[in-house]
């Protein structure tokens, strides 16, 4: 099974009761950037086996993490800061369980366009999202 | 000042340790549901003033909730699950509070739509929000 965990944006407090419990069930956490995830885990004091999980390796990792998974494993998934797959690595790997029948679950938490759409005082009905600018 | 704060869908434990403190912080909680939110304020031990806050009755009293955030309270909205002003109230007093220069802040959070997303295994660079379906 694999989790998929949004993490806080710029305050630590933006994390979830149920995104700590979740990190310290997993037998391995993904990390966009171990360094700064590692911040977070030693913060909620979560100790799991880390490993990086970027745009430059998933392309060779996704089948073997598939394959963990499948073998039993429970992983979760972080990116640097707010949910993974928006602007963020985890299609591949998504789209790897979902081809494989592996459960796949999104915790619900912190993205950067969600607040700054509700701040902006604007009618919400619809919105596109066009990613962020570079 | 306003609060936007999201609201689990669910599970209580999607909610944030910074909910729980500016809930525990404010003067005043505006509630979509009194008695939905109650559940949840009793889970977390958040005692505060609640008010209804809903579409049918925004409009009366948007005036008079900005007179109280400019005399100095601070105000935190909530609706029955997820994020206020995605297919739930909030636009109006979020529109009120920035035309009066009312500081605003959304915290992150729940949205049913984003794991929606993310769940899917399909790409996420760019996507259209239409609102949900009744």
């Amino acid at each position: 099974m694999l989790y998929i965990v949004p993490t806080p944006i710029g305050n630590l407090a933006d994390f979830t009761f149920r995104a700590v419990e979740v990190l310290k069930s997993v037998d391995l956490i993904l990390a966009e950037d171990t360094r700064t995830s590692g911040v977070l885990l030693a913060h909620y004091q979560v100790q799991k086996p880390i490993s990086p999980y970027h745009q430059h390796n998933e392309h060779k990792i996704v089948t073997h993490l598939a394959e963990q998974m499948i073998a039993g494993k429970t992983i979760a998934l972080l990116t640097d800061a707010g949910t993974p797959g928006i602007s963020d690595p985890a299609f591949l790997l998504v789209r790897e369980c979902v081809k494989h029948n592996i459960k796949v679950e999104c915790l619900p938490g912190a993205t950067a366009f969600v607040p700054a759409l509700v701040n902006s005082g604007l009618p919400m009905n619809s919105f596109c999202f066009e990613g962020f600018f570079h």
